[in-house]
Parts: C-alpha cells; sequence; structure tokens
C-alpha cells in the first residue's frame, strides 16, 4: 500500500489584502477569514488524515520562518523554501521529489494553503475519495468546486462521461481545462451545467506525475529529477533548490500537465468553498450591521451602506457619509478604496514598489 | 490716551476638524494651515501692534496648559481659562474687565484665533485704523469681510452709509447684522453688494462695551461687574470665575449687544481672510497633484480626483480609485467621509460621545 502525502502551497504575493498583506506576510499567515490564519486552518483539516511527517508545505523564502512558527506540529523539513517563486508546476515537481524520498509510490494532494471551506468533514471524506481512485488507477484527480456564480477569476473544468462511483460519490473524466473566461463565457458554463471550478486541488502518485512530467514538461522532469538524486545523496535541499529554480520555467500545473494530459478525473466537491480572493470577499463570511457594513475592530460607520471597514489593531476607524467602501487600517498603513475597484490594489504596489523609500510597505 | 489691548478669543470645541482636532487641542492649537497652529500665527500678526502685556487670550480651561506651552512670550497671567464656554459675549465681558484693570479708558480688538489671513500687512493697518476709529468715538467697531461667494456658514453685515473715511479706507454705519442665510438669501445679499461677512472681529472701548452691557445685557454687566470688583479687591481670577460663569447666559456677542446696538460701524477688510471651517476648506490653501488632490504627509492617491488625505504621522495612507474624499489619519484614529458630507463629523463624534469607552478619541 502506498502512503499517502499532502502537500500545502503557500506561496502568494500578499497583494490582494494589503494593507493587512505583505510579501512577508500574505493572505495565509493572515485570519482574513476566522480567528487563525488560513494556513493554520488548513492544516487543521488534513491533519486527521495523514500523519505530521507526511505532510509538506511548499512556501516563499521570505514567509518560510513565519510558516515554521505557525506549524510548529510539523517537522522542520517538511517545510520547504522555494527560493523564487516559479508558479505551481515547479512546486508540484518539487512535491513530487519530496514525496518520493519517502516513498516512490506515494499518492499525494497537492492544496492550496489560503482557501475558506467551512465543512470540514465532507473536505476529508472528499480527499479520502479522491487518495483511494488515485490509488486505484494511473489517474490525476482534481476536485472541481461547484459554481454558483459566473466568475471570471477562476479556470473551469468540463467534466465528460462518469468515470466511477465512490460510495454516494461520482467521479468524472475531464473533458477539458479552460482558462479564466470572459464574463458571456463564464455565463455560458455555468448555465451548461458540467463546468466546475478550478480549485487547484489535486490528488495523484509520484509514478503518475512523473510520467507526466517526463510526456509534457521535461524541463521540470530534469529539475526534478537532479532534486531526487541530491536529496538521495544527503546532500541538503536549499543550495540544491537555489542551484536548480532559476533555471526552471514559470508555469501552472494546470497549464504545463493537466490541460495535456489525457488521463484526468474531477470529483465534484461536497464541500462549501470559497478562494476569497480580495477584500470584497470577505463581505461573505461576516456578520454585517442593519446598513451592511462588515465592521472589524474598533470600526464605525456613520450614515454610510456596505462598507468593509476593518481596524485590527485597536485604531478607531471612522466612516462618515460613504458606501461601498474599503478601509483597512494597519499599523503602518491604510488603505481606502471602493470594492468595486478592490482590483487596482495590485496597480498601487507597483507604484509603492517604484517608490525609493516605500518598500518598507510592501 | 487710551491703551490699546488685543483679546485673542481661543476657544472652540475641536469638532470640525477631528481626528486631528480634539477637545484639548482644536483647530487653533493645530498648524491645520501652514506651519505653525493657528493661534501662533495669530499671535503673531497682532505682536507688532500692542506690547506682550497688553495682548490676552480667553481660552477654555482644558486648553489652557497647551495655549501656554505656544504662546511663551505673553505673561501667564494673560492666558485666562473660562472655566465653562458659554459662547462669545460672556467672553468680551470677561475681556473687558481684563482690560480695564489696566485702563479703564481702554481700547480693545476682539479676534478669533483660528483664521487664515495671509496679508498681514493690510490686517495690522485695518486693525490700526479701526482702533483711531475706536478711539475717535463711542462706536462699536467690527471689521467685516466682503463676499466672494454665497455662503451660508457666516452671519451677514449690511452696511448702510458712509460713516467716515481713514486714509484711503471708508467706514461705514451697519444697518443691520443678520444670522447665518439659506443659499438663496445668501445670493441675493452677494448680489446686493452692501452686505459684508461676519468675522467676529470688533474693536472698542471698555467704556462703550460696559454701555452696551448695561443696556442689553445687564445679567453680563453684573458678571462683569463681580470679575471687576474681585480683581480690584485683589482675588486670583479662577475661582471667581468658577463661581460666575455657571450663572452667565450662553450667547453670541452678536446677538447679545450687536444686533441691538445702534452705534456699530464696520470697516469693510483690506486683507484676505478665510475661516477655514473644515476640513474641505484646506483645499484652498495647498498645493494640488495634477488630478486635484491635496496630499499632506505620507499619502498617496492612485486613480482618483479631488480628495483630501492627510497623514502627517508618517503612516502611510493610500486612497486608490476614489474621488472627493476627505481622508485623515492620526496616530490613535483615522477619518474617511466624502467631502460634501464633512458636517456630519458632528453626529459622529456625538456617537462615540455616548459609547462608554470611546471618550479618548474626543
Amino acid at each position: 500500500m502506498p502512503q499517502k502525502f499532502v502537500v500545502i502551497l503557500a506561496g502568494g504575493k500578499g497583494e490582494r489584502f494589503w494593507p493587512q498583506s505583505r510579501r512577508r506576510s500574505p493572505k495565509h499567515l493572515l485570519p482574513i477569514v476566522g480567528d487563525q490564519p488560513m494556513l493554520v486552518q488548513t492544516l487543521a483539516r488534513v491533519r486527521p488524515l495523514v500523519p505530521a511527517g507526511n505532510i509538506f508545505i511548499i512556501t516563499a523564502a521570505d514567509q518560510a520562518q513565519a510558516v515554521r512558527k505557525q506549524c510548529p506540529s510539523l517537522p522542520q523539513a517538511n517545510i520547504v523554501a522555494e527560493p523564487t517563486g516559479r508558479d505551481t508546476a515547479p512546486a508540484v515537481a518539487l512535491a513530487a521529489a519530496l514525496v518520493a524520498q519517502h516513498d516512490p509510490h506515494g499518492l499525494f494532494a497537492i492544496l492550496p494553503a489560503d482557501h475558506v471551506i467551512h465543512d470540514t468533514r465532507a473536505y476529508q471524506a472528499d480527499l479520502r475519495a479522491a487518495f483511494a481512485a488515485a490509488g486505484s488507477a494511473a489517474v490525476m484527480v482534481t476536485i472541481g468546486i461547484k459554481p454558483h456564480e459566473a466568475a471570471t477569476g477562476f479556470g473551469y473544468i468540463q467534466r465528460g462521461a462518469r468515470w466511477k462511483n465512490a460510495g454516494a460519490r461520482t467521479f468524472y473524466s475531464v473533458r477539458r481545462f479552460v482558462e479564466k473566461p470572459s464574463l458571456k463565457v463564464a455565463q455560458r458554463y455555468l448555465a451548461a451545467g458540467d463546468y466546475l471550478w478550478n480549485a487547484g486541488m489535486f490528488v495523484w502518485s509520484v509514478p503518475v506525475v512523473l510520467q507526466a512530467l517526463e510526456r509534457d514538461a521535461p524541463a521540470l522532469h530534469a529539475g526534478f529529477d537532479q532534486v531526487r538524486r541530491g536529496l538521495a545523496a544527503g546532500r541538503p535541499l536549499a543550495p540544491l533548490l537555489r542551484k536548480i529554480y532559476p533555471a526552471l520555467p514559470k508555469i501552472s500545473v494546470d497549464y504545463a500537465l493537466l490541460e495535456k494530459a489525457g488521463n484526468v478525473v474531477v470529483l465534484p466537491a461536497a464541500f462549501d468553498w470559497d478562494d476569497v480572493g480580495s477584500w470584497p470577499a470577505i463581505a461573505r463570511h461576516h456578520k454585517k450591521d442593519a446598513a451592511g457594513n462588515v465592521l472589524r475592530g474598533r470600526a464605525i460607520v456613520e450614515e454610510g451602506r456596505n462598507n468593509i471597514v476593518v481596524a485590527d489593531d485597536g485604531h478607531l476607524l471612522a466612516v462618515v457619509g460613504a458606501d461601498d467602501l474599503i478601509v483597512v487600517h494597519t499599523p503602518d498603513a491604510t488603505l481606502v478604496c471602493p470594492r468595486g475597484r478592490a482590483q487596482d490594489i495590485k496597480q498601487l504596489l507597483k507604484r509603492i514598489g517604484a517608490e525609493r523609500d516605500a518598500h518598507k510597505w510592501l
């Protein structure tokens, strides 16, 4: 029986929840929704599925220290820092190498660190079913989310015929992966009923991933091989990665492997899911006052509707006579932004990054 | 020859420039416009007109310490704290008592502490002319401001016939004082051409003020008399005022004296004047960026127009994608408010005042 592993991808640039999120403390290290950091919540959800020694976290170099602090139950060696961000495909190859070191036939789940999932029981059941499916055939299992709106911020998975039943749950073969669509196309997907959101959750075995890498991403396969051989020779991981990473292609696992593979199946999730991609999304997870305002910390809205006002640091944050604003206070920086303009925060950070004395705010 | 005195009224509740202004540090104690607190600027403007010993500041009990600190050039005894605010008429009666102690025939100017005046030379010349006029006849001299818009936030003075020329300046008799008008009425005043803004600047002699108090405000006259007799008997001022003030009527000097008097004259000011009554008004005195934003301190506006963003404390204050907002950061409180809603700050402060644990922010 192959062992099971969970690899949590905890990178991220910390842009969309600025000023609470920063380069060194992006969303997954913060309690954006709930009392615990998102990563800690994710870890708690998977902890009953596998032993602690079988859980890896792949993070960014400048976040590793904070991750170690937040996840003291994991072996230090299981928290691995990528020297530079190279999107998800290199991280998956690295995950395969890490798992292979323990069990060359191991099964592993790739899970994002920063999503909101309330129904832990259904989540764990789906992951168990996905592990079973990945252990039963040479397939790449994805878990897809049934869309409830025509979202344009996610990729979609079109399911094909039923692949197999597992208890009350049905797996489908995947017809195709599609990139983030336009609103019109997304509306069509929603109406069609056979499209699911791609939530970046995959379960597969080391051999299946290696085969896919060899076939569709030879540069990544070569990188994986170097890591595997280095680890086998007892070389320390960090310098190995520093040497290999700069040469790796920057590419997502969807694009590098899944879109090209013919052996992908999808399990429609039985659990609730929200990626909470930016400030406006937190409104879905907070109580509101009678005027629809989300108030966190010492926040006051006088004569205003549907504002999101966050002052977790004891500072008094008062909005008077304004609607639909996001206002977030932190000890050294504050953001004021209409709810509909949250995507422009990236532009602001680009500008701050270009100012010589402003880097401390990134 | 009677001596000349200047009495600066420096009370104020610190509401309209919240959160920079507070009960203990209202507008006149802050550099709302310019590098110096408004009171310090006012003092510097009048300093060449009279000796330091002839300048009094009447302030509120909880502001007296800050006033003393900001005005070290004045004798301590000349900074007088009212035990409670009772509007301007009691302060004028108190001023008369303070001046009378030095010179029972003294001439004194009543001047607000927190206005913006750039043309100091013309201001001083007008005050000298007003002192001369008040010394030449038993009149109450007011300095009126020629209106340049149909403002509804000021009282107006309708001038009558020419009273006298003084050099190139003309004084007029006053036909009537009118309270803050509606917009329609203000537009009529502006078009008529014979209305001036009442800026709360008066010059008169002790005997003229006493006569008016005796005739039109006997309760205040009695209060004045108690203060005068107490001071003459060498009693300390503070307990005297604490005893007298609670019984005094809360009333403005315009309403108590000027509207009733027949001997009021007005000098149309030759200097620029702005009372800078709330946050939107500071835009008139600051450089703007290409999009019309006023940025003070570490303020950034990304894709927004005509915002007023104030972060004098080194905090990074970023506005993204919003127009026409006032955003003011201080170390313990921040305000976000559309420019057109600045008058609602009072409502906010009422609410904060009603919250048990929130008084520290007032």
